[in-house]
């Protein structure tokens, strides 16, 4: 029923997985784009402007902020980080479906900028899986596990906002997941809910 | 998400190839189920009760009709038919998804009864197909047919009040949309539409 492409956002606790899900679904599906970030931060070497980023600078970045230029953005440490929608508006109309990778904050500020969009909640299968994912890396230190966990448990307070939840409980089945839902909401007659007979 | 069943409505104009399609969708999909109709009109050689229809007698239909115990209901010549609420509800509690096969007037009336349901439209490839497929049966006379493509263009107006429409251009192609809409939805976070930010 869609001519024009999907806005698809992969959002969910940090370690659940969203990274490597997207990788796989990007392996086995065409038609998909990575939606790309405007950040205020330098280059770092081998990054590529465009395919990583764009790079701008600071005053550039906040111009952008007032003119209402980001789907969503944040600051993280000193930097500035944020989703342009003229490139995501530009991909969805050349009928691509663009993945937006982004934490339950990020998202819940594209639900409002950008509501026609597909958000996804990445659920681990249970938190003490998420522990044991989070603890297999080996980059974290205890305090910061804790309070990553911590975090976990209210972020699933976000779920009502969401359309969908995939568990990754196994990768493939995850990714099938996804890949059911973006053909599903092709078939959509409408972004917003069916009319009602009255 | 879902523990329940889903109710997956299957509708769209006569000889868009609704029955092979779920012919298909069954054979190729477990944890599905058929819903049965009541029917006042007597059983014909080889049809079983519980399995074709549910038989009663015609004062009874009429009884269950004042009793609100029907998703929907036709009269067809002197025949009454109906799907009865209590056998779906029954079945999606079981956690099975019940396939309803009906034409739009009965979608209409489920939508109503039944607004948690996923409606589907089936589509005929275009109009001058679905032509050649309705003489390809042979069975009915030009005034016939030519009525019949009337009532698909009026029919084609109701799209608006599913959820999803699925082409019928390919039967391969169709059942498997159908099978992501019922993988999708049932990673549907709320069968009403996402909470928003407020």
């Amino acid at each position: 029923m869609e001519e024009k492409g999907l806005l698809i956002v992969i959002s969910g606790p940090s370690g659940v997985g969203k990274g490597t899900i997207i990788k796989e679904l990007f392996r086995q599906e065409d038609n998909l784009t990575y939606s790309v970030s405007v950040t205020s931060r330098s280059p770092r070497a081998g990054e590529v402007e465009g395919i990583n980023y764009f790079f701008v600078v600071q005053e550039k970045f906040l111009e952008m902020i007032d003119n209402n230029e980001f789907l969503e953005w944040a600051k993280v440490y000193s930097n500035y980080y944020g989703t342009p929608r003229k490139f995501v508006e530009q991909a969805l109309e050349e009928g691509k479906n663009v993945v937006l990778e982004i934490d339950i904050q990020g998202s819940l500020q594209v639900q409002k900028s950008f509501p026609e969009g597909i958000f996804i909640f990445i659920l681990p299968p249970s938190l003490a899986e998420l522990e044991s994912r989070i603890r297999g890396r080996g980059t974290d230190e205890e305090a910061q596990i804790l309070e990553r966990l911590g975090l976990v448990q209210d972020e699933l307070k976000y779920l009502p906002y969401y359309d969908y939840g995939v568990i990754n409980d196994q990768l493939s089945a995850a990714v099938e997941k996804i890949k059911a839902i973006i053909q599903a909401e092709r078939c959509r007659i409408s972004r917003s809910q069916r009319r009602v007979i009255s």
